[in-house]
């Protein structure tokens, strides 16, 4: 297998973007990557998104943003695992360049779910949940995420208050982020007297609906070199499944699926937890970030409610985790966040992070996934 | 890259399963596959799969199938490219197991579209095109096919007759495959009598609504040799785009994404099309196979129905095209089509193919495209 680089990124800013069709963010973020990556040529593309079917009655997107982006005939090719596809469709990209089938790979994510209204983007985000043992029972995502925030706290003794510091800490790093949807900042007795959506978690617990998209380009990292562009290889990557159902687990707020994920990203990299400068984790509600630090092993099983009021994890911490703002501040479309990850590590690692850059980073992993944790993709990146 | 062969193959019969589940189809299918392959082991998954969404409420299956084929945490990822969708499963299980970052792959391809009515299985079909410029205005896929046809009958002097030819073969075909959905026979006269859909396409001109799976097991070759199985390799994978929409083609009737495909794949596998002994293509409508068959270079363009009249592509012909019963016949559920493909040949270069055998076939080639050919990918198999 080859050594591979990541030499262009490119990210728009997220929001409700009415004015915008899904084609026209797809080709708008790609080619901010193009550009940044200086070079014309793409021999093939993958596109992480959820449901571009009931969110945009649009599927085939492979072939429609390869013909809209003008680089029909390559090969293009849609990937999807809930939350975690954006993450998979960078780990496909990375094998098909890795393998030497292909050297320079466009990986895109997008969602467009604003278009439809608030019952129809919580149906379509509950299809990524167990149909017909979770959602055919009305069970939503905040639903299932409270049922593992009420086990943490009364396992682990996580408090309520520790949960609201998870979105003071991330919406003060996303107030730093140009490009985020929610870039302002919450304090814990704002959280504490947000709407309640599902006891306990509130609104300022969850991620928010949004549109977007991010993209990278790939390449062997002996042509990044040739290149003289700034080299961050993607050194190690790792994916698991878990039970898609939250009722079939020994242990609801522990995210296995992660832990295996980042285990084997960080043994491809020959790397330890401890090696990275900072991670980018799936914040789809406060309670995940928690179960996410433990699973990755920056702290010990049922520390993580700790470790976020201890500081351990904000910007200037020793586990700087989400200085782009996360899920939270910087929004969620479904498909795109996966890639957005790498987008932030990558310029966290080029030290191009302008206010939110980490000092002297240069290891960082992202962490992304899809439902409970059904599915998860850890990437280990490293500057040269 | 290492060379990749396939050691098992599963296939269910295909029809309308009301009293299946989506999850049952897969793991009955997928179980067949692994009790061929021999070996319990798997690495990795991929699911090939149009609409899980809009056909049956549920994304995430890469999830929900590892789950409950027992294989949890193994990675599984679904890959989506309308109708492509099985054959791109295929080829990234080709890619991982090339690359070396898996010895052992399951490729499913499934879908489940009878549980929804015909507008709604119409709508969902209809994401596959271009949902602004095409599905808008009320374009459904009959159309779009329907058109073509007229341009290759004003083009080229195909006739109504020779479309019907198309049915005629593969129905003759069907008629040997137990797993068939409609394993019945048609005359010329009963598809130009048969209820019109799309002047000039006929119901039997279509190919149904279909449930159904298929599987595959892929392992490096010398892996298969050692286990003593009998040896099919994937000599060649290649896969191109075109525009989604059919507005914007030069050319309304020529296959230009299947064209590159099938060049690349040969390329690859180092034969030219001549050498191959049988062929399973993508005939959702007679006007496809006639359009294929042209473009993967059986025949020069614009001879493609005469071909059919002439029985070139009939069972016992210079070219056996679809011996499985093709779409036609057998049944389309759309993302196990290109999985469902590689069965069939691979069965044929075993020389286990029963009534349907093409005999002495040592290399076949698949032909799985998405839309109206917006995607499409082919595959060259080799028996050793």
């Amino acid at each position: 297998m080859r050594d591979v680089a990541v030499i262009g990124v490119g990210m728009t800013k997220w929001g409700e973007l009415w004015e915008k069709s899904l084609r026209t963010i797809f080709v708008e973020t790609a080619l901010l990557a193009v550009e940044d990556a200086g070079i014309d040529k793409i021999d093939s593309m993958y596109v992480g998104c959820m449901s571009s079917g009931l969110f945009a009655g649009q599927e085939h997107i492979g072939s429609l943003f390869a013909d809209y982006l003008g680089r029909k005939p390559v090969p293009a090719t849609r990937v999807e695992s809930a939350c975690c596809s954006g993450g998979l469709a960078l780990r496909q990209g990375f094998i098909e360049v890795a393998s030497g089938m292909s050297d320079v790979v466009l990986v895109g994510g997008i969602e467009k779910m604003t278009d439809v209204g608030g019952n129809e983007a919580t149906y379509a985000l509950g299809t990524a949940a167990d149909q017909e043992y979770e959602g055919f029972h009305g069970l939503t995502f905040p639903a299932l995420y409270a049922m593992m925030a009420v086990d943490h706290m009364h396992r682990h003794g996580t408090t309520r208050e520790q949960l609201a510091m998870v979105a003071v800490k991330n919406h003060e790093n996303g107030s730093r982020n140009p490009l985020a949807q929610f870039p302002f900042k919450v304090t814990v007795d704002m959280v504490l007297k947000s709407v309640l959506v599902a006891d306990p978690l509130r609104i300022l617990d969850c991620s928010p609906i949004t549109d977007g998209a991010a993209a990278v380009i790939l390449c062997p990292a002996d042509m990044a070199r040739k290149l003289k562009k700034p080299v961050v290889r993607i050194a190690g990557s790792g994916q698991a499944t878990d039970t898609i159902a939250l009722s079939s687990r020994k242990d609801l707020s522990w995210m296995e699926s992660t832990h295996l994920a980042a285990k084997a990203a960080l043994a491809q990299a020959k790397r330890k937890i401890g090696d990275m400068d900072l991670f980018e984790v799936h914040d789809c509600f406060t309670i995940a970030e928690i179960m996410i630090i433990e699973a990755l092993g920056l702290v010990k099983k049922g520390q993580g409610g700790k470790a976020v009021e201890d500081g351990l994890t904000a910007a200037g911490g020793k586990f700087p985790v989400n200085a782009s703002g996360g899920l939270k501040a910087k929004g969620h479309p479904v498909g795109a966040t996966g890639v957005a990850q790498a987008v932030e590590v990558v310029e966290q690692l080029r030290g191009h992070a302008g206010e939110r850059q980490v000092k002297g980073a240069k290891r960082g992993l992202t962490q992304n996934m899809g439902g409970t944790g059904g599915s998860a993709v850890v990437h280990v990146f490293e500057a040269e």
